[in-house]
């Protein structure tokens, strides 16, 4: 059984990340979509929140796990038996940075290998942070996220 | 009439802007220059010293407006009946970051266009940031802003 | 009145062209859409024959003109009372080769602004070279070009 | 059974163009390693040259068939039964052209996807053209071929 | 004699930073590798540990110096009689900061020339921050930088 | 005495060319500019009239030779007791190819180091091609090339 793992901050979770997990789903028998704990210092949602918000989102799709790791991306992939680790291709400058973790990531474990997708040109543009940007100024992101993100992004910046 | 907005951080603004905003009045009947506000976590300029700023470098100007705004950019156009967004195109990175805010902008309101400008090429390299660096340090900044803001950045790190 | 220049090959004109026509429409009184003669040195279809294909796929546009130029750019703009020149803006390839043709034509006369516009995001990809690709391998390019280019391309590649 | 299609010109097929067939086998049941005909106008080798090159360097790879096809890459993957088609990631210019080509092939047949793979970082900046140029200069191509690639080129400029 | 800066913030120094100071010893009579006080707001290890890194690492080469300091790059430059500022080039982004880098400090004096020298590929992805990131995940760095560098880092992150 | 070696193709040779000739020369003994020969299969002006505008253009720079070479760079660099190769920065598309030669001279002699130095940024969109398109359509380039070069383009452009 070929494993993937699709590894993130998903800080919410976008329509983006969704699209290319479908896409992952097309090559890779199971995919374990899992947030990197501590990547980002000062998340929007609690590893919790993310958690729920994906697994709310995906509770469609067969094959997805999800799951969240602290460590070393190539160690946690090791232990899950997973082949590939699976990465959106959007704009240039995520592109250096994706080479460098995955050229990274090699140095450490050479059985890993990164997969890079490409969305939807649609999502071309789209990440987490201009999402909350956009909901904290009071904007409609029903486009960019599933419905249960966009209400707890509503909830969560009301709250504040 | 044909109104545009120019809207930035403006940090303080430089010769970089005043170049930009000479062109879009080429284009268009007038030119808000505003600050988004918020949109820098801790600027080294307080709004009003910002605004006050850009109203004496830009007082020779006829058709130009100073102004600020909270929100949604695209909301703020509408209120103020513009046509479009005017931003200068300097290096690749900028590229990106500028592409995204107006692809995002056009998802939540399509009647706004975003015209992007090139500045002089002796401004291809020129921001705010790296304007307060040099003046941190200690160093010339006359070829880079107008003299009321070279005075006013001398100001505020002799007080630091 | 405000008139701009949209200058290319245009060997075909793209639905990714007339986008851009029509933003460029939202801003301009007048778009004089212009083919670059000698610009392509072995174009698929002659002069004559992209002329009838732009006019074809804006008969329906106001306030637009189909025209062919010799020379420098910024001469028949100045000869055309234009004040600006519409150039779209696309990949990283694109943005580099479009600031260097912006700053030369403003060397050669800084009264003629060029104003960079953003496609929308379904058209960021498409030129006039991957359609002529596609339809020389039988490919079905109905979704890239106005139905008139798409009949002149399979006539093309058929009597090829 | 996983098959993706790996194409390309190959003309010649290099040491990294190897080192990505290599990473794909850990992921594909079956690699297609393929010549696009007439994508190169006037390739070096002939078709016949470039698919015995490519043999004989993959002939202790199990799961790797060599093939040339004409037409859309789209309709040979779904004829193959294809899942995917695996392209190697390496400077920025081939980042854009890839992406483009894939979407293209997206828009036209959205069953197959584009998988692109990092080359060890030794061959980033190797390909094709820059090996035949050292070739036809006379310099030492060993680092950067097959043996009987680099035996190939010896022979084919020294006839020229 | 010639002499050049190499300047950074060394947080800590890694081999990529070693073999850029060995390149530029071959064009260079003697090579100043200085440390940017204060261009990092909070670095892992403080300027006595950097310096006493760089100097332990660096012991072995003839023609090297290593100081730091605070003010404009250029002030110190003219100060030491340096003719050049080396800087290595790896990917895009750094290229776009190091060309900002290098016109602002030719601004403020047009007699120090900045040379950009290419690092060997295994380091082109390799930077002070990925290091910092591999060895507080408990990743093995001695591939990344010099041995006694990969102790430093140790004993910092068990410290923490 | 430290020798570094300017390759290029010079057709024609301009002033940002002169300019980066300039820059080399505050950091080495000598600078010997020469043309690749067979690098550009269909140049505008002959080998001779190249060596005679590049002769003419660096009459009054001392420490200047200027010379012709066929085969590898390297080659040619070793023969001359060359330490290094000069290039110009400019655009992204520059530093790729730029990268990749280097690379490869360095794959085939490490004893050579390429240096890049940067343009002042009035020639940072500058190149040969643009200026040869620009005289071919009867543009004045006085702005971008010695007035040598000017006149030959005159006569050349004449002449067809």
């Amino acid at each position: 059984m070929k494993i993937a793992i699709y590894p993130g901050t998903f800080d919410p979770i976008t329509n983006g990340h969704l699209d290319i997990l479908e896409r992952a789903l097309t090559l890779f028998d199971q995919v374990l979509i899992v947030i990197a704990r501590n990547a980002s210092k000062d998340p929007l949602f609690s590893e919790t929140e993310r958690l729920d918000l994906i697994s709310a989102s995906v509770k469609n799709h067969k094959n997805v796990r999800v799951d969240s790791f602290e460590g070393l991306l190539v160690d946690f992939a090791q232990k899950k038996k997973a082949t590939a680790v699976v990465r959106g291709l959007r704009a240039i400058s995520d592109f250096e940075y994706e080479l460098q973790m995955a050229l990274m990531n090699r140095k450490l474990d050479d059985t890993v290998e990164t997969v890079f997708l490409m969305p939807n040109e649609k999502y071309t543009y789209l990440n987490s942070s201009i999402v909350r940007e956009i909901a904290r100024l009071g904007g409609n992101v029903s486009d960019f996220v599933p419905p249960v993100v966009r209400i707890a992004l509503e909830r969560k910046y009301k709250a504040k």
